[in-house]
């Protein structure tokens, strides 16, 4: 198979996948996207799973990253420990079948006093980079499931932090005693900066987090700016952790559209300039680099 | 129906309910525990699940307390503000059996940062201070899905602090990318003082708890020392919030012994002495306190 003509590169993550096909300049000509995440495989149906992406885009080499890349994934590609950069990546992809299939590594890191993983956002880190839409030197903040603050030095991922903001607003929003009071939509507005305000101080998450509904219970708060001010609370903690990562003027965050919006509202409210960088773009970006130096 | 002769009590919370007969002595002489929280009865349900009480402990007085006078419950029975006494508890009554069957209300706190909350808990902090088991002036720390930490000033709750330390357990163990690593038994010991020196240095929580995998993943932790951490690193946390209250010498820690125990020993790693108070002989001081004085 040659990677020079056309390739199909697919970011396959716990809960969904995506998958696109790019042509031999590089441009995206057929994507999709669904529900296939990793926990709905079931063990030995990878090799069908993914003869179904290549059923959907073609016969094309294939390059997967994210958890499929993990112990509950495909087959498991050891981290590439700091600093990792695009290279390090393309030089340790695990190959389930020699030539035409790859999955990237995750990146991990590891000093005196933390230890962190991440897979999948490495690529989108990277690519960002290489495609010169962020400097070799910047704080980048990728918001999702598990928020990654991930410094670059010389475009190589240096260290980074990942801050749980996304799942545990989603386990409050689910099966808590907060559940009705954040199914409403998060936005930004006053709620939600005098949530990411809150954050930012130095509170305690979960006494802070009980008062969403002893306000409302005791008419100090309406019901309707729950959910705004309860993202905003989680955010501006997680903003405030990721600060600590360095005094950059501007931090680049990068990701799905409708998370960077409200984290850039918050890095404002904290006083930095944010930049928003659409995370599909990196991470097409990153793959394409990524196959460029496997040849 | 003379309340002088004997009389049943009952902490009915969300989940499930704990009832008691007391002798005319005051002593606790029948009780039963079952499932039966208010989240189980069916909506306009509460008469027979009355009835049902009386049923096994006999016709007798009823004095109810915890979330069965919330607005999920059988009868709203609207906060008491601080400072609230047992007294004041006792004159705020609510009624839904004239003389014969009574709700306790819970008790407020509104400052101009803080809004709180509690049902249940009361009974306890006054009973313990009716029963001479604590002084009129001490810091009480109830854990529990909902922790509390009660300033008591001349035997009244002056104010307190909810954190939903045992909520956001539970949902991490029950539903998060954590739940096979805390399914453990949580214990004091080497991993759970560790977590709580982390939770009491001021570090962001959800980028703590993300930790506890990535350790793991890296092998820098036992995934056998994961609940016992993940215990130690929340209730650190809470404890931290918690003396913010003041710089007592002694904190009280009342509650269930297996809940009591590790708060206890976080207090004590944070270089408070800690007195365990049963939360169950506290509660029954406190009923008996409030039937006394409505004769």
């Amino acid at each position: 198979m040659r990677w020079s003509e056309s390739f199909i590169t697919a970011d396959w993550g716990t809960t969904n996948r995506r998958a696109y096909l790019l042509d031999a300049g590089g441009s995206c000509v057929a994507e999709f996207e669904d529900d296939k995440g990793i926990m709905s495989v079931p063990k030995g149906g990878f090799g069908e799973a993914v003869a179904e992406i290549r059923g959907r885009l073609g016969d094309h080499p294939l390059l997967l990253a994210g958890m499929v890349g993990s112990n509950r994934g495909w087959v498991e590609a050891p981290y590439v420990p700091c600093p990792a950069g695009l290279q390090d990546l393309a030089t340790a992809l695990v190959w389930p079948e020699q030539g035409r299939t790859a999955i990237v590594p995750g990146v991990s890191f590891v000093d005196p006093d933390e230890a962190d993983v991440m897979r999948g956002e490495e690529v989108q880190l990277l690519g960002a980079f290489a495609a010169g839409i962020v400097p070799a030197d910047s704080l980048v903040c990728h918001p999702g499931t598990h928020n990654k603050w991930a410094r670059l030095r010389g475009g190589r991922i240096e260290r980074f932090r990942t801050v749980m903001t996304g799942e545990i607003f989603n386990l409050l929003r689910e099966n808590s005693i907060l559940s009705d009071l954040l199914s409403g939509p998060a936005e930004p507005g006053r709620a939600f900066e005098h949530g990411v305000r809150r954050g930012l101080a130095d509170e305690c998450l979960p006494a802070e987090l009980f008062k969403i509904r002893a306000r409302v219970l005791l008419g100090e708060a309406r019901a309707e700016d729950a959910a705004s001010f309860g993202s905003g609370l989680l955010i501006g903690t997680d903003v405030r952790a990721g600060l600590r990562e360095g005094d950059d003027d501007e931090v680049v965050v990068m990701g799905r559209p409708e998370l960077t919006q409200l984290y850039a509202e918050a890095l404002r409210i904290a006083g930095r300039k944010a930049r928003e960088v659409d995370g599909e773009q990196a991470f097409l970006a990153g793959a394409l680099g990524i196959v460029r130096s496997i040849g």
